[in-house]
């Protein structure tokens, strides 16, 4: 995997750039829709790629391992061929599910033991077997096996889960260093930082980090439960010490202002259950705000979700979808799942646009009051 | 509308015809997808006409007059309009769905009286008021309203109800011959012929039905119960006596076998909620016969779901369906459904060129053999 920054903004952060990959090539900054269990839930591959013109994809390793198993994706030829998906995978490495599995996992040196949610078998995660696991399901880009804290975790538990992560996060270079890609194209592997909100926790967790010399690094435990305005502050202390010319990826962030203020703060790469799971209730992102279909007055409003919308779905009504959301019926939750998908493609590459042409920083400031309006 | 017979076999009733109605022709004999809610569950309008290839689709009347409500659609501009599909749409009269609420309708000469399976809200229809309904809701084809009798109902029940249904049809007649059309194109009306599985009561019904000279005439009252023979038995006494030069639809059927049976028989339009409804419990129907993906033996089968199929979903494996569809993933429902009315139209498109070819009959048998078998 290769990174190359193209483009330095002077009063912010941002930065767009490109990442080559052995199955195709991303335009930083970039937004990555979750396909927990092998699906982007809703939307077929087809349309992922043609209509929102999604870069890369992301798995769930804890999902994909309970089912299908590993076995299912290894004899498909791995999560590309499974999936009919033919650019890059993402996978994140269980250790954010099985952190939120609560009472039902329990952590040790040795790894994280847990049950499954589906019919409570046990099972054990560790660094190494985790990094396999990623290796058989084939993502281009696997990411560290790591303990995430709550966003209320206290300093002496934080800097101990944090060391805990250091140590695993040893383990998974050397079993990701001694193994093969298992698909004839290379994987590359990202470590995490964590430290919750503590500056100088995050400042020894990148200081760490860094020493792995890795292709992109990713900061980890933010939006777990901290105010927005830490999750910022964090973001700016892990950013500006990490290397310049490598990609750095805000897991499981966020709202469209979030990842605005993201890519402000230097941040290349986002990914988040938002875009579906809230398009499933009926929640609709847009350049002009938030549109909740389920409101009355949407009822009889027949224009189209969208006017400057860039996906096919955005023809269909408001009062269209309101009235397929409040029945109930699939395809309302395919329509707002794809129009919000695409809204959030759209706005990364409108900020990689904005970037490109130095107008970034005024461009954001005015679309954050936008978004947060309510329509 | 008009209907054109192009071509009759020689060993069968099987027909060839067009349709033309002024949203478009439609080519017979042919499947409509059933859309309850203004909404073919789980699949784009777009992709029912590109990918599915259907040529009109249903719109229940009921459904839609409870949600979004016929002020609604009204406002839309038409049910083609709110659903974006500017294609023949036919209606069902209500009829049925009525039929169905079991305990919650009353019937009496007026009409039905029931409650909202949504919020238990009171409601009459009327052979007055479903015409001017269905008027609004803007269907090319509109359904008589009618009793449909159980498939166990006795001789005096059925004929009582065929009487019913007889002075409502006056009734349909008399309102739909006093009101226009509200969006510019011509609508018809087409009665049903019930009588359940009495013969005589079914040749009286059709006697009934012929004398209002009308563009099209459907067969109610089967697969509800009855034996499949009495239904193919009940379809030839109705085709027999049915007007030559007018399509023949038989509501509510069926399987892929029973399609081509109807076929035989002289049917030119069908209907049925099994290709979405068994589809997304995983039921494919293929070619080759049926498969249920549930089962284990797909699990590491990664073929297509249909090495013939004409969808562009047919190119997912099944061992990746199978796995949608045990993860209760939205996108599992989709393939299925996507996949299962692709081949319906694909059935009665190849039926069509047998017919014209003058090989339907061997085609029908051999085919009926393969439908049935179970992969």
């Amino acid at each position: 995997m290769q990174f190359e920054l193209q483009k330095t903004t002077d009063n912010s952060r941002a930065r767009a750039g490109v990442i080559t990959t052995d199955n195709g090539t991303i335009e930083t900054p970039i937004f990555m829709p979750v396909g927990t269990a092998g699906s982007v839930k809703g939307i077929h591959t087809r349309d992922i790629k043609e209509d929102i013109n999604a870069q890369i994809i992301l798995g769930n390793t804890y999902h994909l391992y309970l089912r299908p198993g590993i076995d299912v994706i290894e004899k498909a030829g791995g999560l590309h061929k499974f999936n009919r998906w033919d650019r890059p995978i993402l996978t994140d490495s269980g250790g954010f599910q099985v952190f939120s599995l609560g009472d039902i996992r329990k952590l040790s040196e040795e790894g994280a033991r847990f049950q499954s949610h589906i019919d409570g078998s046990y099972h054990m995660f560790t660094p190494e077997n985790v990094m396999d696991i990623q290796r058989t399901i084939g993502a281009d880009i696997i990411m560290a096996f790591d303990e995430c804290t709550p966003g209320d975790a206290d300093y002496n538990y934080a800097k101990k889960s944090l060391e805990l992560t250091q140590r695993w996060l040893e383990r998974c270079f050397k079993q990701f260093n001694s193994t093969e890609p298992k698909y004839g194209y290379s994987q590359t592997l990202f470590p995490i930082v964590q430290g919750n909100t503590f500056t100088d926790l995050r400042k020894a967790a990148v200081a760490n980090v860094k020493t792995f010399d890795a292709d992109g690094y990713a900061i980890g435990g933010l939006s777990v439960g901290e105010t927005e305005q830490e999750m910022y502050e964090m973001t700016e202390v892990c950013t500006a010490d990490l290397p310049e010319n490598k990609p750095r990826y805000l897991m499981g962030v966020g709202t469209p202002v979030n990842i605005l203020e993201g890519i402000h703060r230097g941040i290349d790469m986002f990914d988040c259950v938002m875009p579906t799971r809230n398009g499933r209730n009926g929640m609709l992102f847009t350049s002009e705000g938030i549109i909740n279909i389920r409101n009355k007055k949407w009822e009889n409003d027949h224009s189209p979700i969208d006017e400057n919308g860039t996906s096919f779905v955005d023809q269909y009504s408001k009062a269209y979808l309101r009235h397929l959301i409040i029945s109930n019926e699939m395809l309302g939750a395919q329509i707002a799942s794809q129009h919000n998908l695409a809204f959030y493609l759209w706005l990364v590459k409108t900020a990689r646009q904005k970037i490109q042409s130095g107008d970034f920083v005024s461009w954001k400031n005015e679309m954050v009051l936008k978004l947060k309006e309510r329509l």
